[in-house]
């Protein structure tokens, strides 16, 4: 009931099943990579607004075949540069790229980074590329959601690859990336304090670590570094867990990425091997996702009864006034979120 | 029904409303101000059990009266030293002040600070002051959910003055200091570049800044700059606005400790003759404390299903093989959180 007195420009949670008309047909034109389509419903995304919900539903359901790896590590590692030749190491292999840049620590920047740029100029003539910065415009669940659904679009809209960076490596990068199934840390061989650098986060969330600027003096003792924090840690680990292998590179020649794209595809085929631990993780990330949406669908009922008059926004008011407390009112808007008829 | 198949340990988030007699029993003591009974709540708080609920509600809806204040700041900005004096300085005025340490950044740390320490001794013998350092023991909620519940026992509890103290000035600590009205972010001469160094979410919060060690040089260029910042910012906002002011304190010998308490008093007062801005902001405090609980709720759903074996554990696996979606089983779970029976 309260739902229905909601404002008509914030929608509720629950959407109808049956699609309408439009719906179906943008679903069948991302199926069908209409890359123009591809990259609207993703600004519909980036906007928040829950009307995506039947499409992201059906299209969920088509994506998993593609490969999604995450880019992370601290401004200046030469990311984008590195992401740059992987996307021509892939192209050369016949497999079609599409790059999200995500940059969570400014959700309100809104612009395309500046490596993102140069990238869209190199590569605009090659349709087999697609390439997108990515800003949570909207307040309600922020970028890491955002990042969610944009995965799911392009791994339905049927791209082999989907690399998706991030500017950072604080906590909300790790949010980030804990959605990724294989995660790449870049590391520069930097100032020599750069190892004491390499933050618990980037250790917990790497699967390969790539040491670029590998030309740069200090270099291999990074990577010797890496590798003996990386078998300390092993040791600690079960035995036939993934090892974490230190790669080279040298993105500006384009040296060590073929060694990088291969270390990838070893992690891939890794977790095919060992379907308990890729089972788990899915687990952990399906459950990161889901808590996520859980607490967008709580935050947009709290924004209108908020933007409510009366009875409604008399609810706040009970609470606040000490009539009623803030765990009746969650239990209360769940079970409206649940069962909006 | 679902529920009810869930494992003994792994309570769900629904909890009968009426209260067992050992819920009640506790209730009294706690509002009777009975320290003993109120340190064993907290550190069931802290577990994340959710068993707290119907004790919580109740207590929250007999707090309200405490005066919350938030003190932040970067690492080795004296707040300890600071909060110390504050002790005293409303101890003089016979009120009985709770302080809480928390850690949000390294939630399993578990450890109390030094700082805490060194207090606790300095005011053993004095029942009339309550310190406490928290940490999120559970992996459900976090410790921002955590110190929203012991502010609420303690509120309740009776206690006049709850000054809550975190460690750093990152997002986390952004996120606990939402949760209080007023809030004090505790600055440094430092080495010059400390103005620079204020974040943009210090700014934000701040509704009192502290400029300590006052004595060192270059207390008052930062106290300056930090007045230029402010004014800057009170020009492109509405003009009734609270004007924050800037206090120089020095921790060490207690000057200037007295102007903070009367800035901090100075602000409560504000907040009642600005009975908009105050209710806008209790508003702001209690979305973010329903979001949060309800995340909460659906992460410990997450973690039964996890858990589960048979069917149960098969609704995760229909996500992960595209059966199903992570909308679909969002509304599934908020639809069984909400209506247990």
């Amino acid at each position: 009931l309260f739902v229905r007195w909601a404002s008509p420009a914030a929608p509720p949670f629950e959407i109808q099943v049956a699609n309408t008309a439009d719906d179906a047909a943008l679903v069948q034109r991302i199926i069908a990579g209409d890359t123009r389509s591809v990259a609207r419903l993703i600004s519909r995304v980036e906007e928040g607004n829950n009307d995506n919900v039947p499409v992201l539903r059906e299209l969920y359901r088509r994506s998993g075949s593609a490969k999604i790896v995450g880019i992370s590590g601290p401004p200046g590692a030469g990311k984008s540069t590195l992401v740059d030749q992987m996307i021509h190491c892939y192209r050369a292999k016949g497999l079609r790229v599409a790059v999200v840049a995500v940059d969570p620590s400014s959700p309100f920047s809104g612009g395309a980074v500046l490596g993102d740029r140069v990238r869209m100029a190199k590569h605009a003539t090659d349709r087999d590329v697609f390439i997108r910065s990515l800003a949570a415009r909207g307040t309600l669940g922020g970028v890491t959601g955002a990042t969610a659904d944009v995965l799911t679009v392009l791994d339905a809209a049927g791209w082999d690859i989907i690399l998706l960076e991030t500017v950072g490596v604080g906590q909300n990068e790790v949010e980030v990336m804990r959605q990724v199934p294989t995660v790449v840390v870049v590391q520069n061989p930097g100032d020599g304090d750069a190892v004491q650098s390499v933050k618990a986060g980037a250790l917990e969330i790497a699967h390969v670590f790539a040491v670029n600027k590998a030309d740069m003096a200090g270099a291999d003792q990074v990577a010797r570094h890496l590798g003996e924090m990386l078998a300390t840690r092993a040791q600690a680990a079960s035995s036939d867990e993934w090892k974490v292998p230190v790669v080279l590179t040298e993105a500006s020649t384009g040296r060590g990425v073929a060694d990088l794209v291969e270390a990838i595809d070893r992690h891939c085929e890794s977790l095919k091997l060992h379907p308990g631990i890729a089972r788990r993780e899915a687990l952990n990330r399906l459950s990161a996702r889901v808590a996520d949406l859980s607490s967008r669908a709580i935050r947009q009922q709290l924004s209108i009864l908020t933007a409510a008059a009366g009875e409604m926004a008399g609810k706040l008011d009970d609470v606040i006034e000490r009539r009623s407390d803030p765990y009746s009112l969650s239990q209360e808007l769940l079970s409206l979120i649940s069962q909006p008829d």
